[in-house]
């Protein structure tokens, strides 16, 4: 139990540092990697240079290249190597703090020289059937990204890739379109987590017409709550993509701006899809419910059924149990295939009664 | 039932490419038709000309020409066709992206030179009960329309005959009139499917009240999750054609705006006749479960009447049935007959006491 | 079925003219009169004259005269004279379509030299229980009005008695009083309606705590759809005085301006009301299930304790009618006796424990 | 049944004068008073002087005083006298009706020199244990206020006290501050109103955790319609009152204006603590249905427990009432011990089997 | 039950002084503390000084002194004390009421040269476990900063020790970081409370699935009426700091108000797991209810079943219990035997019967 309570306190990111001053960077969820790992991305029209720093001390990028620089860091719990890229860019101690901070609400913000926002990655744990959050923040610069992960993930190698082989517009354009493509590849990806749950779902549904059982209750429920965490890790994504490409800023230029409409409508097609999965698991309760019900109405009706066929026969077997003296039909030769025989006769109209009533 | 995963994944393009780069035009619906056929219809207010084009590669349209041009196509499978149909008229890469990728949520986008539209086309599927959703894009050029289908469709029939014979005003008017046409037949066919869902409405209300069986509940479930979809494909429709007929956009004149605000009276018109299909369909619900409980109840306490009338009969019988040695009934003459009597009175009483309690 | 079928998808306006050009007038709604009647009332502060059109053929209004005229038309399917009329007012086509067209949701246009506004009149049919819903058109122009009903109707009767006998402000005013005159009309026609469903709603109130029967879950749920309907037909009501008022048009005088501020007072009043009524019909449904199975489990309970009371009874009279030869009791003189008073002596032990659990 | 009509009618004023010109000035409610009872307060920094006019032909009010002048009037059948007051002081015909016509929505409008207010007055009547409404006007002028009341109240009483003894503001205010006052009056006065249900629910919930009754059922219910009538008076107050305040009107002065936040501030308090008791209404009915179906379930699975024990009793019993010839345990010595032992044992085993199953 | 009513009118503020002259300033909470306690603090970059004052006469504080001064009241009983700070300072009357009367809703009010805002603190009473709210309210003026207490609390003790020892930068901003502190420090203790929420509803969800006791009911009713209060207090605090943060006073400087967003950030995260918090407790009663009915109907089940078995039983050897003189089974010598076979294959069959029904 204690281990299920840790988890519920750290997606709603609630073990807060109460008490100390605003903007001191600790890191407060789980330890994900042994170390923080800074990968260094540079690249132009003509080229690219990748490079892991290993020593965050020496002066490691020149800001004002003329290349974009993309510095992924993996880990957060080393606030030291936070604490120092963000000295090194002039990252205000705030967003600082809400990078190591996990648990954040996504949002974006316009610091003027850099926009700082903070999303959920989704992934699916095969083993605990779950859907963990994990926090992503991107700091778009002039002519740099820095990305934060929680732990090494591998969402983000397809772009890699493209800036590698230079497919695609990514080397040709500007920092503002690799925060686009890393945007794009987390809404992405949520469509795979969107998938598994459709097929959830739809083996759910089979479930339910073929054979309810208590635990198919247990996991609409668990669906439904799904259901609801997912809803908050996608709602917020709606605002922060919209406040992107209204892009007031400079820093988004306005072919850039196309591509963050065309996320923009993945994210509406993500809720959209999460709405109507949430009424149809609604909906899936409700036939749980009135299936179980009709289950039991069905065995009830057939037991009750037969208890009041045999209670009034039981009732004319006592009858001649009695041991009265005088009881004429007990002498008659053919008393006995007589009760039998009226027995039966009450057996058939009781039956032709409850068929006319359609009971069975 | 993995045929029926497909389906679900296909309705809300679940089957994202991830990790391609974006604007990359790969189809990923079901490939409905062999071939993609694309016709040409060149008219106004003289004449008209109509072809169907074989191949492609010939320079097929001469975009600046003084008439109107629409090009159909129909299927999306053949994406070759697409980019250069797309690369002819410069239309975005995330546009064709967008028209090859069905899925999407209704919507329109101004890209300057041309209006990009993309609505749902309903169809109802006879032999399976069900309404089937159709991509249709249609871009709207200073003096040309494309449109895009998944298959085949007779839908925008009456449109080409209109043209074809020059009746009514769209051989005067201009390509945004034409664009109009389009979206008005599509609209103009959503009353089909709500006719079609009205009628099935009104005889499971019949049905409720003569004869509620399980099925009732299935179908009141399956026409639940109809809504639901419906309503997704629909509501977005409401935005698209205001965010076309407010016409910001010099490519609609204002004579068609009002022919939009027409198109758009009647997409109120659906999604408010949807609405209260949705509030009419959840009142079913709760009328077949109060119903079917009502049934359970009348047949329980029958039952249990008849129970409740025989268990003080059958225990006086078991009475007379005890062998103590002395029981003076027993030796009564008439005993017996006095006992049947005794019971007969207890049967009236009981009956009078229900009857007063307007049990039965 | 057929007829009921009928009704709703009227009710609803889906038999579009599917296929055919946009602004056919073609009347899609039932023939509710024999003729369309064509009468026509000018005035001004000085006098009145009425008169009612046979042949529309004649230059029968003089467009141009500083009286103000009303022509009222009961009936829509000669749609040969809504057309003449259009074009002598130089009506747009695609609102001539509306006008015919019933099953139209209540909206105001403004067209520049003339406004058209739509409504639902509400009439109660005493035989069927049943409120009827009738589309009216009015056109209002410079100094003129035309209102389209669907048969003939008696609500514009006092507004024609007033410019007969010229008492009030409205043979001083202008066109725009007339039309908001016809509006006030048709609002407070809608109170009738509500007191109507007020009182059904009261005496619905009563039954329930008397005695509710499965009939009245039928009445609630017909109340419940007549709520559905009703909401929808007044809703837009709302948009469609507020946008009257807000008056932009200088077809509307600011004087009139005040006078419709009140007539959308009344039109929120209705509206309250309305969803007050489904309120306090939802409340209703909740107080028969719960009082009915109340009732159901009253008398399951008194039922299951007589029978619980004679099962322990039977029992003992079973173990003395047993055979075996050697059982003491049988013999003792006061055996018999002393097993009454066992008996006995259970059922009032029972009872008494089945009073202290307040079971009955 | 007739008495309770009367009064829902009157409550949504659904009484209109169908048919009447516009702006004609009938009472509609019911006659409160027996006389309509004019009293007026003069008053500046200086002194006051309080008078109640008797007959209202007099020319009563120098309406260009420098003083502040509240005329209140107790009773609203007396139309003329109101028609009279609305003549003096210029009011337009249509705010005289909605004076009169009681069931009015709380509104306020703007006339340019004067403001017309119309609030709901709550009274608690202790006797039918019902909330009523009462319709105040408020017209506020320059220099004076009117306020009308459906009966005598005594919610004004301090404010009069005010002014008689120059306590606070008042007497060094103007106008503005007065109309003020009256409103924060009838707003405090809803908290007793509030207070009064707050103990109703408390001691409800009280009753439901000792011993619910069907009559809770009806007393929930009844809080649960008092509710919605309750937010239908007070909701509509939020706009009332931050229409004033927003005071684009140069009749309040910018010093009244903080007050009037004030009262905006407790009247959302009221909206709030309405909200809330609702949602607490609503929950005691889920406590009390299920409370209810427990206490139920508790009965039967008892009842049904008994019977269950003894009928695998019952049975050896009758096993052993057969009179077969040849049944060797009759003629043991200790068969009937024996048989009694076994039924000892069925029981116990039955009743460990249940308990493990902890059904008891 | 007194008690408990005293509490709800008080969370509610519904103890009006009903007649009173606007702004008279009148403690209506509990009284929580012995005697006012007023400490003051003042500091500036280079130090500061901290003093407790004992007597409120003397003109205890330079109001217009370059350093930031905080003053900080424990109790709010001593109206007298209260009233002179407000003089003092020159603080509105209704502000002051507002003070004192606790039970408000949290709203920020510009007063122009200071700003007001009240609050509502939370602790988590251990004894009774509740949630008890105090009224905290926060006087924002050029360069000094007023709070109000209910009691003496710990909640601003961090931020006491970060003036004494300098650290942060607080000691380096103006006022409207030190008032900044203050609303930091109360909305980071909501995460507490809502971890000791999260944790019981996580022990909770667990007690669902291992025993559910009607009392597990009465928690879930609890903490649902919990959730009610919490968000009623937590609701208004997005728009207080909104419109601390918009920032359109002087009074609050830039770099502050990039912290103020920290906080607004905050507030939406409390928000957003208290609406969460609401959807599981709901989803909890669902579970509840299914839970308890499932186990209802397994025990009614199984009981239901033994009767059926039994039933028939019984019936054949009530048969063979009558008396009739001519039966020839009974003479048999294998009669006794045989019927114990027939009953024990009815068993069989019956057994049968119901497993391939899936009745158990």
């Amino acid at each position: 139990m204690a281990l299920f309570r840790k988890r519920l306190s750290k997606e709603f990111g609630l073990e807060k540092k109460v008490g100390l001053p605003p903007g001191t960077i600790v890191h407060v969820g789980e330890k994900k990697t042994e170390k923080t790992r800074v990968t260094v991305i540079e690249y132009d029209r003509e080229g690219f240079q990748e490079k892991e720093i290993e020593k965050i001390e020496e002066p490691f990028i020149l800001k004002d290249k003329p290349t974009v620089t993309w510095i992924n860091l993996d880990g957060l719990h080393q606030t030291e190597i936070i604490e120092k890229v963000g000295a090194h860019f002039g990252i205000h101690p705030l967003v600082l703090e809400d990078i190591v901070h996990t648990g954040q609400r996504p949002k974006t913000e316009d610091h003027g020289d850099y926009i700082f926002t903070v999303l959920k990655m989704l992934y699916y744990d095969e083993e605990e059937e779950e859907i963990i959050g994990e926090q992503i923040s991107v700091i778009l610069g002039p002519n740099y990204v820095i990305s934060f992960q929680e732990r090494e993930g591998d969402v983000f190698n397809p772009i890699r890739e493209r800036i590698r082989n230079g497919k695609g517009r990514i080397r040709k354009a500007g920092a503002d379109y690799l925060a686009y493509g890393l945007l794009d590849a987390i809404v992405d990806h949520y469509f795979v987590i969107l998938e598994n749950l459709g097929e959830k779902i739809e083996s759910l549904e089979e479930e339910l017409v073929t054979h309810p059982t208590p635990e198919t209750l247990q996991i609409i429920h668990k669906l439904k709550t799904t259901m609801i965490s997912l809803r908050k890790s996608v709602w917020p994504l709606r605002e922060v993509i919209s406040g992107l490409e209204r892009g007031e800023s400079p820093l988004i230029t306005e072919p850039t701006g196309i591509y963050l409409r065309d996320v923009y409508d993945h994210t509406i097609q993500v809720i959209d899809t999460i709405e109507t999965f949430r009424d149809m698991v609604s909906g899936m309760l409700d036939i749980y419910l009135s299936s179980v019900s009709n289950r039991m109405n069905e065995v009830m009706k057939v037991l009750t059924i037969i208890a009041t066929i045999f209670i009034p026969l039981t009732f004319i077997a006592g009858i001649y149990g009695m041991n009265f003296k005088f009881m004429p039909e007990l002498e008659w030769h053919f008393g006995y295939p007589l009760a039998l025989l009226v027995m039966l006769s009450i057996v058939g109209l009781m039956m032709i009664y409850f068929r006319r009533k359609r009971w069975f």
